[in-house]
């Protein structure tokens, strides 16, 4: 429901029995707070594409949509969920494609094959959080720059818009709860990604501020315990951010 | 926010500007819907009890609370997330024990072990489908009656009270959207849930009637592919169920 719907609503009630309030509170309240900014059209395909946070625990080998296994126990699997309650007549069908350990050269490898092939309608995309993180954890083996990660991104993004013109793409924050030196050029990685999102109109789905505004009110292990995998608390934040942000 | 609040918060409104409308929107739209019915103190523990659809794919191995694996695919892991980011500063410890397959009789024989010794100060109890199920079905091994069923359930409850007088109790209606004949006395078992559940004031959740609601506007496999199983669009409407049931 927009904000003028919403004003026009309250404004109505000043005309209404007191008794009446009690009601439209109810109707406000369960009103769908934003203005829906994804079209989900009958047996539109979403896929959610990522690392280990998209991933999830999934099950690899199942490659089927709707299905539990198929998208693991994080974010993605919450987001179907409000998906296909929010779209029961259009029915569509959510695949997950995250793997754990991937960042955007990663993605790159298997785009044609896990993401063009799916010839997804809504595509969600949350990759970022490795490109940093494996330059100095892991044997610190990677050796790309904020930089390769802007430009391989932007190339992913081109590829997808050039082969699937219609697709509608939505741009995740990589985020993380810990404050290492080490980790706070993830800001620069999150700039990029904002700055794609409004560059290219992409729906933006803001973790990082939803996580920092999180960690007020529970310590950061609440959330994510290692600072990176979320909790199932942190996962149903997660989840709500992201209906929030692409408006169901 | 009691009707009442929300009522006095809408009122307030009409004093204020037109420009100011959208952050009392929002600030309604954000508030909790419904009165808080379970308590949940400094580290309570919330334990879900039933069958396959509260075992939901769990890691039967995995026994530590708030955690992926040991929580399953289900309604009560996402019930978990919500009850988990609903009281971030309590920080409740959330167990599933739910075993595929389950009757009250097998809930009796593990009830010690899997549920007193945890000492619940929330137990949710989704139990019947399989004893009515199991009586026409699998080689109808299972000859317990409606009779049964209620004397089993009601043998469980008043030992748990009993442990634990503190507890508070939730329980679920076991529910179909199967309407062949033989699935015709869920109704029964439905009514001693009920009937429970208004004599000792336990809270009730209304599943069956949220699954009838569903499948006016999708088909029945869409929310339960086998008319047990929840699908996640089945499993979240669950936890949206469970959650306004409670209160949080």
């Amino acid at each position: 429901m927009s904000t003028q719907l919403t004003t026009r609503r309250i404004l109505l009630q000043s005309a209404m029995s007191v008794g009446a309030l009690g009601a439209l509170a109810q109707s406000i309240t369960a009103a769908d707070p934003v203005a829906k900014k994804i079209q989900v059209k009958d047996g539109a395909v979403i896929l959610f594409q990522g690392d280990s946070i998209t991933d999830a625990g999934r099950n690899i080998g199942a490659a089927e949509p709707n299905a539990e296994k198929a998208l693991g126990y994080g974010y993605a699997m919450l987001a179907a969920g409000k998906l296909l309650r929010a779209y029961p007549q259009q029915k569509p069908l959510i695949f997950n494609r995250g793997i754990s350990g991937h960042k955007v050269p990663d993605l790159a490898e298997r785009w044609e094959k896990d993401t063009i092939a799916l010839k997804p309608d809504i595509l969600s995309i949350l990759i970022g959080v490795n490109d940093l993180w494996h330059t100095f954890a892991f044997g610190s083996k990677y050796k790309g720059t904020v930089a390769d990660y802007e430009s391989g991104l932007r190339a992913l993004l081109e590829s997808t818009l050039k082969a699937l013109p219609t697709v509608q793409i939505v741009l995740c924050e990589p985020f993380t709860t810990r404050t290492s030196d080490e980790f706070k050029p993830l800001a620069e990685y999150r700039a990029v990604v904002q700055k794609i999102a409004q560059e290219k109109s992409f729906l933006l789905v803001p973790f990082q501020a939803a996580f920092d505004e999180a960690i007020k009110v529970a310590p950061a292990s609440f959330w994510a315990p290692d600072g990176i995998h979320p909790s199932p608390a942190g996962h149903d934040l997660m989840a709500e951010v992201w209906r929030k942000a692409v408006g169901i």
